[in-house]
């Protein structure tokens, strides 16, 4: 009985997929390939960038031709219709935005003809991800969540046949591990790109090293995969480009006078045989196609379909080519079945430089408010995704409303959306797109919280301008008002909340109508100042609280006040007047601690000196920097300018170290300094009670440009730490990376750009260390980051140029507002500690309260409303170390829980995961790839051999999952729910109710 | 059994062409209409030169596409492709020389697409003739050729039905009254172009005078034509160009914040408003297309589908536009039912300006030397026609190489063709066309010479140089040298032959071994030093010929001479030294005549001064002028250049009149002048013993332009006669037009531009008389011409620009050769008569004579070989003022005949064919359309009423052909195969073997 249900269960759980068998997903309908010749596999593709120069819709439509020609809908159109007149011919579709906005608006017929092109291979779904996303600014979460939801419309559309099995990052400028080893847990077989620096491409022509295999985890076994880069960029060979695009010539074999076959054959297999010295077997993958190419895919086909004909030709005078149109995996396919050897790698590939003055480590930076907001939205998303879940949100709107949110966090991953690598209307679009999405999905919010509280009729508003210290919701008045706390984390959290408002004698209280302990800290004059900010809150609130899931806090103003008690307002103390802490008079230091930490300013300068946490002191001398952006004509490398992609600095860094005014605020639970640098630069260097890490809330711009100088804007941390060169960065907010200053893996880079060559993307976590003593930063947003000297870290926060680098963008990266320059704010947390691995518990667990903290909601009630705490699951089965990533609908009556051991090192951490699924009401549960659409034991990646470990393949030709899969039933036993994570490993689970 | 034979001839001659009935090839696929609507008939079309920018392959391919964006065969894949996805599309195709090119490499599946798409009305020919002919440059012969060649194709391919009924000719910048007379003579029921003077269209747009009935001939009668012009050139209406050559906004009609649809829909109908108060009907034609588009027409149509779907959702609204795909016989076929009446037109659209100064009357003499060549291949042209009928030619590669030259010759027609209007590389490209062409056509001279001669392996060489006395064959020696003059007049012809021959002591000979007198000319030492001419033959040999189709004549040196006969060789005499028929050493007069001419000319200025012929004295100045080009950088109107189109003077003419050197050739046949003007510009003034003309032949080049100046040199003939402002100009060879100095027939014309303004095309004469006498100037290609000033002649010659004049050709009108300024030669022939009609026949028939002169073949022989006369028909039944005007194969044992009236006044002539069909063994006759491909009895076109004639419309719907045409069979008697002519009409007939 037990054995049938097994076997019931089993067909139950794959029901929802469609079967993955060698039979109907195989590689057979996958060219023939001819032995003894070069097999050229020609790739028909588009690069659709969703967004860059015009916004999303207007190249999907094709619209604002004029700024460049695309039209995305008529790619897909004649595509589609090319495909249909020959079996022969590929093409491999990327972008999952597009293609679904296309799909959608096809007639029956025509979705019907694209069900059959896929079926049979010959319209190929490739990387799959609702854009292509960047590989340096991005967050692991949100990559995962976009190839969830990219590769979950192509399940749902095509089933499982259709999903994408490569990678196809062809123009992300740069390659990060940890997308790699995304790849790799999503089963795919390999990824291809078309970047890289160019003196390491220039040595991997030489030396046969153009296809490795790449170990892209340093925790994960099994995370090796195939790395192709590609020959010449993503484009056709010179002069064979046949788009309505290009000004190649055509095959001309009609009865002209100009008919050039002969010459454009002999064109084309010169090209090949050159090529095919780069590459170690008879197999080479030539793309065609290159941005929003194809518009008119006949001219495309029909002159490939003669370059085909007339090089194939060739074979009966003994030519050796042998052309064919393909698909990456068909070429994949070939080179697993040669069964031989590949130079490995272990690193990644940042920076990239494209030529000597080039360092492509701007964008790293770039757009530092549009890179936070990116992060707002995906806080908000997870927040929304998990009240949706818990309230069981099911109509129509609130899918449509969770999916729009999702869809545009899908968007902001492209590689110059996130990157803020677009023109500044493209910028203001996907500013119009998040904020919309995130409008729609704060009614989601409302909806899940009215039913999660007895709130019942709540406004449970979202401030997106917490930031600067505004919220309509409290702006006139902060009187009973509501505070819903979710804490979108796995565990408890606790955490400081501060809420903007008028200035009142206040008491908080919590759901048991408990005084909560609560002060006032006025706002920094230089955000009063702000242009166009309402200026009727002076002042925050701020309360320390702890948080399970969702906790309320009530907000009023107590009626008593004549004069306020000084204890309860912290208005700002001028240093040259009254030092909160200052060490005695005759002292030049300021002092600012708490029972964790203490800093030490020189009141001289006003900057921070010394840090004292954890036990350890140093001399932490932190201040900002400002590069001047070089400005050249871009004709030669080196009058390349600094531009959005690009940073290249003028001359050396100019430090603001000098004659910094101080102020503190000295309160109870907080303490602030705030520092002010100059006209465009200040600064709140915070310490909160319990909390054991230094905030430093930074303030940047307008960047003045009235001396026709572009400026970037760093803050440096320099300390006597020995680091001896060394120092670490994180990969997409997962595993760190060691950096070595000037040097490279595989390669001697061109260190001409000795400042602009040592910035390395810091999505999250900057450190160094020497044998004693070790420095981390955390940020909140994507930046460029570099230690240029031991024991120093600087962060990039803020650019503003009068160039345009001429890699495309055609804009100088000149934001402004309200007629000046951008001003941006964030934050950095530094953790000093005792040297150990990097990052350890407590730097990884911060950086995931950092990455989504408490999410605030208000509402205007007189009453006590508690949180309905029944409706909760119990999150706090999980160990210290494993996160809750993920937890969302998958599906009707389906939830997707993703979880990781977010430490790198350490012990395998198990528990298990019955009471979640018994208090979802799970009846089944099973275990999935990465991206949470294929069940985990179906999937299988091709395995390739590394030069080192010999010829010989290994025993068995794929990789299978690297553990057991969790697949179980209500009927069970609890035991067979246990979850065990090595660490870094991430599982993803999908229950069914 | 007379009644039942008829039936069955009847019967056999309509079988050759598909039964032309209403229920097939009606207008029963017409879009429906709505009453009490605005109809507006959306036209799907393409413009696609023959050649322009790029050639006509690099335009079919799409090839240098960064020269333009255009690839035909893309257009036409494209278009068919979406025709097919949609019943109600519409698409017009209009130059059948890329449609015939794209057709045949089509697959039999996309054939009979094609042909179902024909059948059903949804792929309409429009125009059809091999190109888009120019209306000024042209001559009406080889317009006529060009239409029979296009239309005949698709005949053969698609049958009647598939034949254009409306002219389209858009872009040609003018129209002659000619073509539209053609239009009437080929059945057409109207005609639309988009060019016209802008202030007559802005006139016609106030007063509803768009669209006209147009008395296309004095002479004919039925030959009104409906002509329409355009409203927005042949363009979509500013921001709906849905094409990728474009950059309007597609119509966005999806979920997208950029979603346009009422934007777009508002405009339109605005659109639609305002153009349709210029029109007299509830019916507009709009245009959707422009150069080159529809490479994608996926792009085209699917956005114009939204437009009609949401135009017409307007309806439910309250809107009165109802929009539709349509074509041009479809609108016109509404605006007959409509029953109205319409302006009446009498003159032609010439000279055409854009603005008031860009008078575009340049292009009609740009480009003299390919002018005067498109003359040449139509001259060879008729010739090998002839011969291949006279020798019934039948191989595979004779058709093909007639094949080629009548296409070649359709694309010289094309408005950027014949017109000089193109790039130079383009230019290049048509005369190799071209001469590939003849090259191939020689050999079927010399196949059919051979069986017309007794010479059976004769050279039959062509000479193309001999306008600059060479020949190759007789550069080194002319004994033995055979002359085949073959005359392709349809009548017994006089005139001089000339052959470049090294000056020894030559006897000519004829069949019959009788001496022709003949004499050795020198040849001036202008043309003796131009580079690059071998200069072997320094001497012309001279003989007249009477030849009534074809003669042979033989060259033998004398054995005798020790020294040349005086009497026999005329070298230069410089009138300095010795003045051949001076009057009186005192005189200051050089007289040079023969019996029938006297011309005088003043030795002191070198020029011209009298001319006594016809018995008609007349001080006749003649001699070149020099006008500066107008450089401007074309930003406004003031700022036009003269360039390829324009023609805009800077400043005066400067007259050359002074100080020309004189040296006199007197001969017994032939008298000559030879004037030097100065550096580039000289001349040879001739008379022939016999010949009732003075020719003028003119060298003109390098123009210099080492002042950064370009120049345009005219010949000016300046006499007394008192013109009071009138003067008289062909219409593309046939009938004359009265012309006004500073006056059009409709509109009070802008003549800021005095002298190009009062420019008109000649392509064959140009006269001007009192009451008393006329002259008249023939000239050998098209020219542009004017009177200036009452009693004064001028044509221009020649141009050398330097700057483009911005209306797209993008290069200056710089010619060059050998790297220097083209060196250009022609004739111009004078006629000095007393007052009359104009032209009288003499002066036609010499037109005649000069446009097709005899075609002097080569040959080498030691025996005399005669004609076979036999083998030729009996032309020489003709009456005096019916010419031959085709004589070709029309398709097997069919043979084609035009003839045709060429008087323009005077009385009905009458002659029977039945000797000519006879003697071509004659099965049965038909007539037919001028083109040659309807039955003639079939043809019916729509009948318009003008608003003069009332408002009722005539008793008949249509117009019925002018006259019972001719069909007959061998059975029936002689008589009934008379045919008359009415002053100048053509009948074309076709004589099945």
């Amino acid at each position: 009985m037990e054995y049938f249900g097994r076997v019931l269960i089993f067909i139950a759980l794959v029901l929802p997929y469609a079967s993955v068998s060698e039979a109907t997903c195989g590689f057979e309908t996958c060219p023939k390939t001819r032995l003894n010749m070069i097999n050229v596999h020609l790739v028909p593709h588009s690069h659709d960038d969703v967004g860059w120069l015009k916004t999303v819709d207007q190249y999907y439509y094709g619209s604002q031709n004029k700024i460049q020609h695309a039209g995305v809908q008529y790619i897909l159109d004649t595509v589609v219709q090319e495909l249909l007149k020959d079996s022969s011919r590929r093409f491999i579709q990327v972008e999952t935005f597009f293609f679904a906005k296309w799909y959608s608006e096809q007639s029956d017929t025509v979705q019907q003809a694209v069900q059959k092109l896929v079926a049979e291979g010959r319209l190929e779904f490739t990387g799959g991800a609702w854009s292509m996303n960047d590989e340096a600014t991005v967050h692991y979460q949100s990559v995962i969540d976009q190839f969830n939801l990219g590769l979950k419309y192509l399940k749902d559309n095509f089933g499982d046949c259709a999903r994408p099995t490569i990678g196809w990052q062809i123009d992300p400028f740069g390659h990060s591990r940890e997308m790699a080893s995304i790849f790799a847990q999503m089963g795919y077989h390999g990824e291809f790109f078309a970047r890289m620096d160019y003196l390491d491409k220039r040595k991997r022509l030489g030396d046969l090293g153009m296809e490795m295999i790449w170990k892209s985890s340093e925790a994960l076994k099994n995370s090796e995969i195939f790395t192709g880069m590609l020959y010449n960029h993503y484009s056709a060979p010179p002069g064979f480009c046949f788009d309505i695009n290009c000004q190649d010539a055509p095959i001309i074999d009609g009865d002209s006078y100009d008919n050039n076959v002969a010459e454009r054959v002999d064109g084309f297999i010169e090209y090949i045989k050159n090529m095919s010295k780069s590459f170690r077997t008879p197999h080479i993958m030539v793309p065609m196609g290159d941005d929003f190419q194809y518009e008119d895919a006949e001219v495309n086909f029909k002159n490939m379909d003669k370059l085909i004909q007339y090089v194939n030709a060739r074979q009966s005078e003994g030519s050796q080519i042998n052309v064919f149109y393909s698909t990456p995996s068909c070429y994949l396919y070939e080179l697993y079945k040669l069964e031989q050897t590949w130079p490995n790698k272990t690193q990644d590939f940042f920076p990239y430089s494209s030529d000597s003055h080039s360092y492509w480590t701007g964008y790293f930076t770039s757009r530092p408010t549009q890179k936070r907001f990116e992060r707002d939205g995906n806080h908000f998303l997870q927040v929304v995704k998990q009240l949706g879940v818990l309230a069981n949100l099911t109509t129509v709107q609130q899918s449509e409303n969770l999916e729009n949110l999702s869809q545009a966090m899908g968007i902001m991953q492209h590689h110059d959306a996130v990157t803020g690598t677009e023109k500044q209307a493209v910028a203001q679009d996907y500013d119009r797109l998040l904020s919309e999405a995130i409008v729609g999905a704060e009614s989601n919010a409302r909806d899940a919280l009215r039913i999660l509280t007895n709130l019942t009729s709540g406004a449970f508003e979202s401030c997106l301008e917490l930031n600067i210290s505004t919220c309509t919701f409290t702006q006139k008045s902060a009187n009973n008002v509501v505070v819903t706390v979710v804490n979108p984390l796995g565990h408890t959290s606790t955490q400081y909340v501060r809420v903007p408002v008028p200035k009142e004698n206040y008491i908080v209280t919590d759901e048991k109508a408990r005084e909560v302990p609560s002060e006032l800290v006025a706002v920094p004059w230089q955000i009063l100042s702000l242009e166009h900010r309402p200026n009727d809150t002076q002042h925050e609130l701020v309360f320390q609280a702890t948080v399970e899931k969702i906790s309320n806090f009530y907000i009023r103003i107590l009626p008593v006040p004549k004069h306020f008690s000084d204890n309860s307002v912290y208005d700002s103390v001028d240093t040259q007047n009254s030092i909160g802490h200052a060490n005695d008079e005759e002292s030049s230091e300021l002092v600012v601690e708490n029972s964790l930490i203490k800093l030490v300013f020189d009141t001289t300068t006003g900057v921070l000196k010394t840090v004292e946490m954890n036990g350890i002191t140093e001399n932490i001398q932190q201040s900002f920097g400002i590069y001047k952006g070089f400005r050249g004509n871009n004709g030669e490398a080196q009058n390349r300018s600094s531009g959005a992609y690009i940073f290249r600095p003028d001359g050396n860094i100019e430090i603001l170290s000098d004659k910094v005014e101080l102020s503190v605020y000295d309160g109870t639970k907080v303490k602030e300094v705030h520092q002010h640098f100059n006209e465009f630069v200040s600064q709140v260097v915070r310490i909160y009670d319990g909390i054991n890490r230094v905030e430093f809330e930074w303030l940047v711009g307008p960047i003045p440009i009235d001396d026709e100088v572009g400026r970037e804007i760093v803050t440096r941390f320099t300390t006597n730490i020995a680091s001896n060169g060394k120092f670490y960065t994180d990969s997409n907010g997962r595993e760190m990376l060691e950096r070595d200053r000037n040097k490279r893996e595989n390669f001697d880079a061109d260190m001409t750009e000795s400042v602009s060559g040592n910035y390395y993307p810091v999505t999250a976590q900057i450190s160094l260390q020497d044998d004693k003593k070790r420095i981390t930063l955390l940020n909140d947003r994507a930046q460029g980051g570099a230690s240029l000297r031991d024991g120093e870290l600087e962060l990039m926060l803020h650019r503003r140029l009068l160039n345009d680098d001429a890699f495309g963008v055609g804009e100088a990266l000149n934001e402004e507002q309200y007629g000046t320059g951008l001003i941006a704010r964030g934050k950095i947390s530094l953790i000093l500690d005792a040297a150990s691995e990097i990052p350890n518990h407590a730097e990884r667990s911060t950086q995931l309260e950092l990455h989504l903290p408490f999410w605030k909601f208000f509402s205007k009630s007189n009453n006590v409303a508690s949180v309905k705490r029944n409706l909760l699951p119990d999150f706090d089965v999980f160990p210290r170390s494993v996160g809750l990533l993920s937890f969302e609908k998958y599906d009707q009556n389906q939830i997707l829980i993703r979880v990781e051991n977010f430490n790198s090192i350490g012990n395998v951490v198990s528990f298990n995961i019955y009471p979640l699924f018994e208090s979802l009401d799970g009846k089944e549960i099973w275990e999935t790839t990465l991206d949470g659409n294929l069940l985990l034991s179906e999937m299988k990646r091709f395995k390739f051999n590394q030069d080192s470990s010999g010829s010989n393949p290994a025993d068995s030709d794929y990789f299978y999952a690297p553990h057991r899969p969790l697949e179980a039933n209500s009927t069970m036993e609890a035991s067979q729910f246990a979850v065990t994570l090595v660490p870094m490993q991430i599982r993803t689970f999908i229950i069914k109710q």
